[in-house]
């Protein structure tokens, strides 16, 4: 007979149950065919007396190995191991082998090798350069996490907890549209905003029902790399234009449009990425005429118009916009903290209704309760409360920032001092390559992780994108300190 | 001269300032061209006058134009509206067809009539009839909110708050994987979870990754539809097998892998959705040897494996597979709350990184702080604790939903007792329709929104999931009663 007593381990202290312990084992010398189908199983006396256990353990352990279909009863013949269980060839009883199945497919998958991009890892003690990111020292996380609650805790909350609108909160949706006609221009209602997960989801979105094979978009020649690699996973064909200080070339745009079908223009009106230029109010006209001339949409992503500092936000395209051309997105990720997923999607509402079809397959809906604390956010102006103090602070950094550089750098890069946003677009003299400066850095601790990502159309223009906003004073003269010991070494 | 004093409202109660006012009402006018390139504007002194404003107010506003590039400067000549602007040709002055642009594009996008599915609106003393959805009434809301804020008053949280990992949040991982590896019999390390939206994310990453034009994929004759569509998204060939009382037929599943090359079979195996039949012992066995044999991905998409009501949860696919053919599937959108839009993908290393870089361009990443708030949860045994109380309720409302059934119907329908999950499959008798009974259930508000969606093989199996778990007793006597109504009515 089958060595019963010992091949089972019953842990009393254990949280599951000893019927189930044991289940579980059975079902694990079944499957290493150490119990053959056929087999016939001991008697549940028998078996509770071999493992001092229950009677009533034995039966129940049996009775979900048949539930399962691992063991079948005959009427008056007793339990068997089901005769009809194929071998498992999938076992693999090489532990070692068995662990390089958490490391490789089993089956041929589709990579992409386009989308990688390295992410550092902060090491300890070192400072990061990023491409303008927010400071999430500064975001009201209390005052949020407070309105969360309060939120969770109304009575009929459980009404919002369940399977609900693909086009987000209603009420957001009716807090928000108030709010952007109040601050860009805008004259939407409702029905005209997707709640989207960030603006890469409206981008993604957008780009799914814009882009099939072959269809072509322009963008400029420096351009938002997420947004490239969002359109090439389209297979889209990918035309780019001269980009100089009033933004996008609107002329090139116009020379290609008289050549072939233009699906869509992505823009970054505000302040361009990565160069920070401001698209000017000549061009603005001249693209919204092209694309009402040639039938083209425009995306419109304004990913940082709330930060201006030596004048007013300018009106984005979507507000001069009255045939329906312009896909106009945003987001509160720069604005309050990347970790708030939330964004949206501007559109006419043909536009907007098949946005939220598409997005039903993606991740089916959004987060009601964090969409109703930002709800209250905006609507009892806290968020703009929250907008007046950090872009104070920005200022001062971007004011802190420049002045160190150009006082202490003017010999090896030049650049403007950006309207707004949170990054300067810094140019490199010729004789020197960021490459030598990023490894020279290090030595530093300092990384300058992002200065190969922006010559996606191979201009060598020598520049990169640096961001100002996350680093507080102190941070900013230690950056300075480490680039001058940079320059220092790379000089000598 | 141009009628300034006329052409311009202030409202100094405006929270706008003043300047930007003034601005913006100039940039409407050059718009609309009432003022026309090369016009000169009055100097500052004069206008202050003109419209009863300080002239630093006027300043202001002509240096905002300035920038913006409406107008322009000419040193010792004055201020002119910009001479290169095109006239806008967008602008529409017909406010009714400008509303139109709300509504319609003014560019051709892609549809997907296949997309659409009408949602039912609820209506005030109306029953609603789902296939299978959780109490939202159950759902520990306190619990969790409270979670949240002290998560959120943690000193270091705002490192989270910034662009963080494309796989989700660390801690989670590794709480998940040690929680399922110990209920799933799984064997994973934190390497091989990408945490997701909910499961479709998961559904949605593994289609973009195992599915190109034409490839074959294996689902059940019946099926999760939103799967289904996912797939057929993909331009994939959509093979179906058979679906008996153990589930998927996989002799069936042979037969395609010997005549062509298979990507992935999709399976529900723990109740197979819609007929909630669980897939057997054998079967099981047997898929796993094909997907080795052949080397084909299987998608298995464990969506209420918490809910048994007869036995213990049966182990997935997933803790069988030794040789990486299992991308196993799950949420906490079934156990907690469709709000949570927390689910998992488990598969291969190679093949959770892939997907993470997939996802970058969908949403970038989840929301650190829900998910910090689930590793709470699920590590202090609430998750356990809140799942061993709502399987009692459901047992209690599926006990009550079938018995009413069972005394009421027999005419009319015949259905299985379902072992686990939220809904029951039920077959109607062949002399009715489920079209003329929603039809007439709507006369005594009962809405039986469901009942189209399970034929998509066009099958006429005459059947229809309906859930239990949402309704209470209460409900559930008075949905009973509804349906009482309705079959009288049809009777008579």
């Amino acid at each position: 007979m089958f060595p019963y007593k010992t091949s089972f381990t019953i842990d009393r202290k254990s949280k599951q149950a000893l019927y189930l312990q044991l289940a579980n084992q059975f079902i694990q010398l079944i499957k290493e065919r150490k119990l053959v189908p056929k087999t016939k199983l001991p008697g549940s006396r028998a078996l509770s007396e071999l493992l001092n256990v229950h009677r009533k353990t034995v039966v129940a352990c049996y009775e979900e190995l048949i539930l399962q279909g691992w063991v079948e009863s005959v009427p008056k013949k007793g339990t068997f191991v089901n005769a009809n269980l194929p071998e498992l060839q999938q076992q693999n009883f090489d532990l070692n082998k068995a662990a390089l199945s958490l490391e490789n497919t089993g089956f041929e998958f589709y990579k992409n090798e386009d989308l990688k991009r390295t992410f550092f890892k902060p090491k300890e003690g070192f400072l990061y350069l990023n491409d303008g990111i927010s400071d999430a020292r500064l975001t009201p996380t209390e005052d949020l996490a407070r309105t969360y609650r309060r939120i969770c805790s109304r009575k009929n909350i459980y009404k919002e907890m369940s399977y609900g609108s693909l086009f987000g909160n209603e009420k957001l949706r009716i807090t928000l549209a108030d709010y952007l006609n109040k601050t860009r221009g805008l004259n939407i209602k409702k029905e005209n905003i997707l709640i989207t997960r960030g603006s890469q989801m409206g981008i993604y979105l957008a780009s799914k029902l814009l882009l099939q094979n072959d269809d072509c978009i322009i963008v400029g020649q420096t351009n938002y790399t997420s947004a490239d690699t969002t359109f090439l996973q389209r297979n889209s064909n990918l035309l780019r234009v001269s980009v100089d200080v009033d933004g996008l070339v609107t002329d090139e745009i116009e020379q290609i449009c008289k050549q072939k079908k233009i699906k869509t223009v992505y823009v970054t009106s505000h302040h361009h990425h990565p160069t920070t230029v401001t698209l000017s109010a000549e061009r603005r006209l001249h693209l919204l005429n092209l694309a009402k001339k040639y039938n083209f949409g425009i995306i419109e992503d304004d990913y940082d118009y709330d930060f201006n500092y030596n004048h007013s936000p300018i009106l984005p395209l979507a507000s001069h916009d009255t045939h329906g051309n312009v896909i106009y997105i945003g987001s509160v990720c720069k604005t309050v903290a990347p970790v708030f997923r939330i964004g949206y999607l501007i559109a006419p509402k043909t536009f907007v209704n098949e946005a939220a079809n598409q997005r039903r397959f993606i991740d089916r809906q959004g987060d009601a309760l964090l969409e109703l604390t930002f709800e209250n956010f905006i609507k009892s102006g806290d968020l703009d409360r929250h907008i007046n103090k950090v872009m104070k602070v920005y200022k001062a950094r971007r004011d802190l920032f420049c002045r160190l550089l150009k006082e202490n750098f003017s010999d090896f890069f030049s650049f403007e001092i950006p309207k707004g946003g949170m990054a300067v677009w810094l140019k490199l003299n010729d004789n020197y390559s960021w490459k030598t400066i990023a490894k020279t850095a290090r030595k530093y601790k300092l990384e300058i992780g992002e200065w190969q990502r922006y010559d996606n159309a191979n201009l060598s223009h020598n520049c990169i994108r640096i961001g100002f906003a996350t680093y507080n004073e102190i941070d900013i003269y230690e950056l300075i300190r480490r680039l001058q010991l940079t320059f220092d070494d790379i000089e000598n």
